[in-house]
């Protein structure tokens, strides 16, 4: 079953394995008119590249982005954007090693149970390579959502944790933290793990800022659930939280409830407990969200696993790479939001006369 | 746009308002042949329905399936099948007081905004009343599902966590806890609450064993991003997580990788912290997830809110509430799980030569 | 599978069976704000319903619509909208006769091969009692249409041909034909073949005024592709030719081109040979398009079948039958017209900035 | 709105523009383990490529498939299926005569009233080159379908009609009619018109022998419904008919039914009438539809027309282009049933226990 395509109005789908000759996505829904170019892509694909610091993986690696379609004289016409990405440094040689093996924590396995086929070059499609495809979209979704500002950072990682946010600061190390003093904390934990062949697991925060009221489809299509599944479906992630989230369990509803307002004529929140999401739909306030990252899978430590003939066998991942993946996933979260705020902007056109 | 749909293979619509004529929905793409009638619906509707403790909302309502399509000489036909249940016990007078308010915590708001419609019957479309056409959908769904068991329990309310997990006593007590200690504990932390106008909120855990490996259909329709989404929309839904969830945030990757080994020439995990499912797709585990769940909203407190013409008011709702929705959540959660198990049941099944 | 669904943004989905107890459908993506109620779908259906004259059906039934769901104080609410029309004048029995037989030119033989399933009772779903719920969305899909105006008559009864396309006369006759004496042919011709037992086919004209250019989604979801398939839905339609249709097939392309000029600085095509349609996108020219029906398969005439248990045997189909039933898909023919219409008219909101 | 994907279980997506850098096509779905390769796709190309006679356009191009995802040792993965296939001799320079100029019969002045764009080299996304994606697609769909055979033929040129339908004639003639002395008929007919600078349509007969009855999801997905939108959403098609089409209009229908009867102990009818289908299912009978095909809008032959400024313009179409398209559309409409029919029978088995 077709599983590869999100988004109803604004539809993104991709393609490509991590070891084949390309990654890349058709845009379908893109309104017409809109400037887009090559450079457009390329400042989140630079953030999501590999080999930015010591402690992501040394696959060096540009990624190019080429629009092949849709684009007429420097503007989307309405038709499908198709954007690629070749695969260059992909040399499948490390793997010959694991081609008979199921690695722990990784999808081999399933893969395997649901194709029948063990496309063991560099986890193929169920690699982090397949979400270039996605943060390509993403910018280009970033095009329709003009005032709506997407940010994430990295919230935690191992039990080291920001307290707190400086936007500013995020570009700014290694590891995306808005928090100058705990980011050289992660920075550190990072690299002890590494040099332990261990990897390590974190949380990312993301806010949406200036989304207006009332996007999101009740009851299913609902603006939380839709990027739930957005941002569940990208590997790695175990957990989404919004606004308070599972903290809102231990609260009491006169505690929790947001009250309401009136400031300059305008609707104010006390505070923004639910995240900026009621029944589904945008309040208007910040839409923040947080998700779990586990650790990377490959490690070089010994563990115990099976072949494809179920035989046991210990094995250490060789190979480059990032014992913690939340800096690079940051621009893939912010591309799932962007993807999703911007079906669903489009979505609430369609509806107004 | 529509939003009321869920599920491709196996396709659920819901409809209904609150205090309309009924709520209801329609299943599209069910398997001729199964034996189904009124009663299948029953069991789970009756777990769902107001009015069985102290702790649940006094609203005296039978729930009375009628299936009005699909159904001939007590087998499914292939064709859709549409269940309503009337609404009864409607008094939409004790919400003449709040007809110009928007409730805090409430998606009354947010609807107006997006819609430009005050329904202020009981929520109308946003009410938990919707999800007894989920928990009727479900029942069908877990039909198809035979031998995969989906079992959902409180596991926390407040701050009280259930410490065993004893499936025969779910049932058993007023908040659906599988350890009867922390169920007794949870029910005076209910009913003090209640005496103080206030609410509870909680975290429901759902465990789903039998689902064979190989379900889940990546890269978007990945098996935990649909229950995510699924999940996520039911409403008072803050946060969802997989295995080990936010705990794997703070793991080594040494120690968050399931290991696998062979017993009895079948494949084993040593630990299941991916909570089932690899890359999208079901290891053959137990698939566990936990949900958090906000207090309910209504509640007798005085709060700060603004009206219809934006002028801020004190308002306290009145009428009959839940003081915690945990126990009426849990046969929604296991609905929908099931209703997303149907449908990648039946998606593998298409792919099969 | 699902195939009970049609629209993406404006999407209505059917339920119900001949002889159970209802058919109706379910409109989701209907914007909110719409005034709506039982009567405005009363006119369509009235149009549609068997016992209109003497070729018709005699079946004595007042299709009642309920709108169950969706409108609130008289107007659409954006929720989904539910109609039921129960089925009153039901009566099975004489369907007891053909239990065990596959009727030649139904769907009896395919329903049994696809679904293992012998729903006897009238046709079950493949009977055309279920275009009463597609008269009910498309009067619905009307209301968002507004100017836009949908005119479907009767071009054709066997090989007597409408000379005339006189509007005002369509409803004054029994077969809906906008021409008075090619009307009265058509009633004498169908109510010989009554006589004989036998029945007739024709071919039904539509024409859509004031459809502004530019509807239609290349390269798939065109304008003509969706009415194509939405009319190709409709049980007995067996063809269906836009503008020139087959006769272009033998014209020349300076013939077949329709050329364009300025008029009152408006943009004016020389003839309508395309049929209001140019690469699947609408022109701002008349849409047009013929529609065959093969003549009702329901014959008192002796014809040779089988049975389900691969007997041989001779059947007279009894009961109450339309000798024609061009005069009642006239109705259906712009029911589908309009919810295709309505669907293509939201989908170009989406892309407007 | 997105309109270029079709197929809800195999599903395609084409995208690039005729004077772009590639045609190409994402195909999601496509079961694993088929083995599939650059080849398989070219036989069909080869016959819609253009250049294969004087009467099809002199552009020298060959259509040379790669497969860049999806296949993994020479078969597929399950993973989506991406073929580009580069464009090579896309001489734009003819196209800027016409830059500002709508020419007649064609898309250009609906694409530019959709979308505010003029994509004037070759058409952009409405010329025929798109079909290339549409034929590779195709060829992956047929693998699908094993025993189902498809052939497709030009039954009539202008008002020359073959008479005979010899199969093993079809690929020996410039026209692809399965009637000898038709075919030269044809041929010296459209060689005429192409003197003249004009141009024929014509009428293409499909027939799906060996479909298994029970393929089609009624009431909206019947398969015929399907077929027809797949085949209308053709550029240049301008009506589909299905068994008796039209002429069963002026048929009784105790001459239209088609009588069962059991030989061998197999179900038989006794005429094809339906054309395979009934109710929207295939009754395992041949699916048999007639396609008529405008004539060339593109004409050496003056005509009026507008530019995008609203002047009028006097315009000959230069360059080179079919005098008529049948032989070439003959792959096309085959490649569209194949992308159907492969839908329909994955579909069917989700349906199956």
């Amino acid at each position: 079953m077709p599983g590869n395509s999100i988004g109803r109005v604004f539809t993104i789908t991709t393609f490509g394995e991590s070891h084949g000759r390309v990654v890349g996505c058709v845009i379908d829904g893109c309104p017409p008119g809109i400037i887009l170019n090559e450079e457009d892509l390329s400042e989140d694909l630079d953030r999501r590249k590999p080999g930015q610091s010591n402690i992501s993986t040394q696959r060096n690696e540009e990624d190019v982005p080429e629009i092949i379609s849709g684009v007429f004289q420097g503007k989307t016409t309405g038709q499908p954007i198709t954007i690629i990405i070749k695969n260059r440094d992909s040399d499948s040689s490390s793997y010959e090693a694991i081609k008979e093996i199921f690695r722990p924590g990784h999808a081999d396995y399933t893969y395997f149970k649901k194709y029948g086929i063990r496309d063991y070059r560099g986890g193929g499609r169920s690699s982090g390579r397949e979400t270039a495809a996605r943060v390509a979209a993403g910018a280009v979704a970033k095009k329709i959502l003009k005032d709506i500002k997407i940010t994430a950072y990295t919230k935690q990682i191992g039990k080291i944790k920001a307290e707190k946010t400086d936007y500013e600061e995020i570009e700014n190390n290694n590891v995306r933290c808005p928090d100058r003093d705990a980011a050289e904390k992660m920075q550190e934990y990072v690299e002890k793990l590494k040099k332990d062949g261990d990897s390590a697991g974190g949380i990312i925060e993301c806010v949406i800022q200036n989304a207006p009221a009332g996007l999101g489809e009740p009851v299913f299509d609902k603006l939380d659930a839709d990027i739930s599944k957005a941002v569940m479906s990208i590997g790695a992630t175990k957990a989404i939280e919004f606004g308070k989230g599972f903290e809102a369990a231990e609260l009491k509803g006169s505690v929790n409830n947001d009250e309401m307002y009136i400031e300059d004529e305008k609707v104010r929140f006390k505070s923004n407990n639910a995240g900026g999401i009621l029944g589904g739909i945008s309040t208007g306030q910040d839409i923040v969200f947080r998700v779990a990252v586990k650790p990377t899978p490959s490690i070089k430590k010994e563990q115990l696993t099976i072949t494809k003939e179920k035989k046991e066998v210990a094995v250490n991942i060789e190979g480059r790479h990032d014992p913690c993946i939340c800096p690079r996933i940051v621009p893939v979260i912010e591309a799932m939001a962007a993807v999703v705020l911007a079906d669903h902007l489009l979505k609430q056109k369609a509806q107004c006369s």
